[in-house]
């Protein structure tokens, strides 16, 4: 009785363990990965430096071996993994599943990494891009739960995006949809990373605020971060951020600029998909309420009178977690409609 | 024996015919209506003045007449139809079927339309934006055949959008998405008729360009259409492109600004939904080659250098019976996919 009883128990906890979601958030410095139950409830996670110099397939053997520790911790295996989600900076052939050029990781090459994990670690696999995960997780379980049509943008050293319409990401022709940073709102403007000018990229990113603030104290705008630049050789978002609260006049300006720039791509996104809520995370929201109050000023200021509006803007809740729990939600929602490989 | 072959073939013609489809588009000055096989090959077709003044009942009566007599003059009923498609001018709770407040139509406000349109024909209906209509029209028939993601912009007096995300159009939170005329491309630029600044549609409408016309002439600038506009009292922008076509330097410069502001919202719209192709419609397109190949020469100068894009941009084709043809194709479409009501 006892030992079947105990059968009885292994084949529950079997068919229970059997959803273990994995998310991988595989960055140009860390790879973040979690482990999950069906409900995307955290079971464990860690971080691992990527060292993308060792190649890929000794990032994906450490990975796999990372995982299988934060398993076996837990009396779990790689039997337990019903889905693995992966999300990578682009630009990748995310429905091929393979890494062409990422800029964050020059070493990955044409690394084909979902058949790679997949294999590895034996259970099915989805690759994304990592603004799009990240929107998938604050949609699922952070500032965008319980609505369908929702705006994301991640203003950090650069501006990542990605949008959800009718309750799916917005994937594009060639899955390269919601490069929200290059929106240009200002022809003729500043020149951007990537080869345009006037996108917002170049006004409300962690790098603009910065070059922003140095060039501003260059031309001789007076201001308190004149003393940081000379102490640190450079200006910081954060130091920006910093003096404005402390009540600087250039660090006021700067802000307004990034957050009229953030404002008129909501007005433009209100037009376009039309989300009932637009959710900004990322470095920059840890300037908090006076960048987000700002923004919505801005926006009361630019949009149409044509009808009232009530969209939603507020800033992200999940924090650094949300690419492992995006990618976990994402791996659960190809797993259900069907589309894993 | 012979009354049994007849039953036959009644039984057969009213299974084929009961397929039939209505696409309708209601405009304030006339009604578009047309009566397509499930192939949405045009039967017949036809046009009546809409006659708003009327009241909705009225001009339901009428129209549901005008139908009846399209249907009877090739031995069809009321009975044979399968589903209706109805576009509109918004702005109006297309979900619900009700046109709220309609710009175009004034007369018209809080109108139940579809329900009372499903009611006459005793045949269930769908409502939706005339833009969206027409871009369906385009992506079933037209210019968008065979391609699952596009955007679709109308060039009239105003500017209206369509977008299809892998092959469904793109609706938003309520039913307002893809009021691609309303994108801010230059901040604190020219107002626009909806109280915002700088929206495409003050620099690239048929009126926006009849409107900068007639500013420059009198701001002095020189110009074959100064004739024109002390003959006629007014410009039109078919006066600009026909001066465009004999030479003329202001009507270049105003093409010019027409075709930067077309380009930019292309620029923009392909990092936002990443379309395959972009079709352009509307009265502007009469201006033909010269306009589209302006625009297209912009987009090369201002796309970012991260990656060689082959979005296509390109005219429409179906002309006025873009609406008619998208309003029966999406009947079909949501009476495919039970969606009918």
């Amino acid at each position: 009785m006892v030992s079947c009883e105990a059968t009885n128990q292994q084949v529950n906890r079997l068919k229970k363990m059997s959803e273990i979601l994995i998310g991988i958030d595989l960055g140009g410095t860390n790879i973040k990965l979690g482990c999950f139950d069906s409900n995307i409830k955290l079971i464990s996670k860690t971080s691992t430096p990527t060292r993308a110099d060792m190649g890929p397939e000794a990032v994906v053997d450490k990975m796999a071996e990372t995982i299988e520790k934060l398993l076996a911790d837990r009396v779990l295996g790689l039997r337990d993994i019903a889905a693995v989600g992966i999300g990578t900076p682009g630009p990748a052939k995310y429905r091929e599943g393979v890494i062409i050029n990422a800029t964050n990781i020059p070493e990955f090459k044409n690394v084909p990494i979902r058949r790679m994990i997949s294999d590895r670690l034996d259970a099915p696999a989805i690759l994304e891009n990592d603004a799009n995960v990240a929107c998938w997780g604050e949609y699922v379980l952070g500032a965008g739960k319980g609505i369908d049509d929702m705006v994301f943008f991640t203003l950090g050293t650069g501006i990542g995006g990605g949008i959800i319409s009718n309750g799916e990401l917005v994937h594009g022709f060639e899955d390269n949809a919601a490069e929200l940073g290059h929106i240009i709102i200002y022809p003729d403007g500043r020149l951007c990373n990537c080869g345009q000018r006037g996108c917002v990229e170049a006004y409300a990113s962690a790098d603009s605020t910065a070059k922003r603030a140095a060039e501003a104290l260059q031309d001789g705008t007076k201001s308190t971060l004149k003393k940081v630049l000379e102490k640190n050789g450079e200006i910081t978002a954060k130091d920006v951020y910093e003096h404005l609260t402390a009540g600087d006049e250039l660090a006021k300006q700067i802000t307004d600029q990034t957050a009229k720039a953030l404002a008129i791509i909501c007005v433009n996104m209100l037009h376009i998909t039309e989300p009932e809520r637009i959710v900004f995370a990322g470095g920059m929201i840890a300037a908090g309420d006076v960048l987000l109050n700002r923004i919505k000023d801005f926006f009361r200021e630019l949009i149409w009178s044509l009808k009232a509006e009530t969209v939603q803007i507020a800033f992200a809740t999940l924090g650094e977690d949300a690419g492992i729990i995006g990618a976990a939600a994402l791996a659960r929602h190809a797993y259900q409609q069907g589309r894993l490989k």
